[in-house]
């Protein structure tokens, strides 16, 4: 039989679509041939997008959010509730807590969450600069907005633990979302009531 | 409410992805979203590969599919059967035929069908050259296998036509029963053309 590619840019192209989640290998060729009915003005635009994505992309020195600038657009308006920070794992969840309408505090982005089985520990996220950020400032309440997975509950402990010490309330999302779902699939009214019902993070872990 | 998106670069990047097929608004995100958890070079090779496949494809002189030279492979594969060309839709057809292994001549690449709805005309296909290419030549028989639609019907007809005046047997790929399927839910259109098209029993028992 002949090579599968009858070329090897094709075959470039194809594997380097294969590299990204939930792409197979036809979808791959599918993505791949459809670049070549598009003028080489847009396929450039699509590959430096996101090439400048990469290479550009800043993070909010408070929040950790994404962002254009030194702060972003939510830690830099003054008419939002500073004393209020919610903990979320990803940008995802920013944006799909800000679209219920329901928040009104600040964010901190921690950049995913505590999971053994990834490598990824406390240091690998951004925890420390959380506890930092909380010591001796405006912030009265950090409600944790996390996965309600065993990962998410291991992060959200591990939090609790660290701000012992600190003069804050923690609390935590209702639970009105079920066990094993994830924050950005949830519908706006249950995530948003959830934000709206937190409860005390002690209290939970009685349950 | 805030921006969708808390950075126009990642917005750049959302945007681009949705223009691919089959590509919405969440996968472009979780996509976009995974090239920064890539290095900069994997992005960067990535990019690159898309825009070096449109740069730089290109098209075999003799039967316009996609190869690395002025030949495909196929067509400069000198043990294969030249007397016989497969008029196919697309590259990925040719795959999909040369996977079977049961096809040993030659293809001719259409570049797609005829279809008034998408502003697709005979002459954006290399139709004219496939006349070119039989008149005259070795060429013993075309096989045509296009898509069982109107469109691919409507292609067929044309190109019989084109090549009325050429001494040239058509041939065209047996349509029935998938292998596979059963008789009681085949359609009747594919039902009855099976019946009609019936092949000698014992001729199917050398396959």
């Amino acid at each position: 039989m002949i090579q599968k590619y009858p070329s090897t840019l094709l075959e470039n192209a194809v594997n380097e679509f294969t590299k990204l989640p939930g792409i197979g290998r036809k979808t791959a060729l599918r993505l791949a041939l459809h670049s070549l009915r598009r003028t080489p003005e847009e396929v450039e635009n699509f590959g430096e997008s996101i090439i400048n994505l990469r290479h550009n992309v800043r993070y909010c020195k408070v929040c950790y959010n994404i962002c254009d600038s030194e702060i972003c657009n939510i830690c830099g308006d003054l008419s939002r509730d500073a004393s209020t920070v919610c903990v979320v794992e990803n940008i995802k969840e920013v944006m799909a807590i800000e679209n219920t309408g329901q928040f009104r505090g600040l964010y901190h982005v921690l950049g995913g969450i505590i999971s053994p089985m990834e490598g990824i520990g406390p240091n690998d996220l951004q925890i420390e600069s959380l506890i930092e950020r909380t010591k001796g400032s405006e912030i009265k309440e950090v409600i944790l907005a996390l996965s309600t997975t065993m990962e998410g509950d291991t992060t959200n402990f591990y939090i609790y633990r660290k701000l012992s010490g600190v003069d804050v309330k923690i609390s935590i999302i209702a639970r009105g979302i079920s066990i094993g779902d994830e924050i950005e699939y949830a519908d706006e009214i249950t995530l948003g009531r959830s934000i709206v019902n937190r409860t005390n993070f002690s209290d939970t872990l009685r349950l």
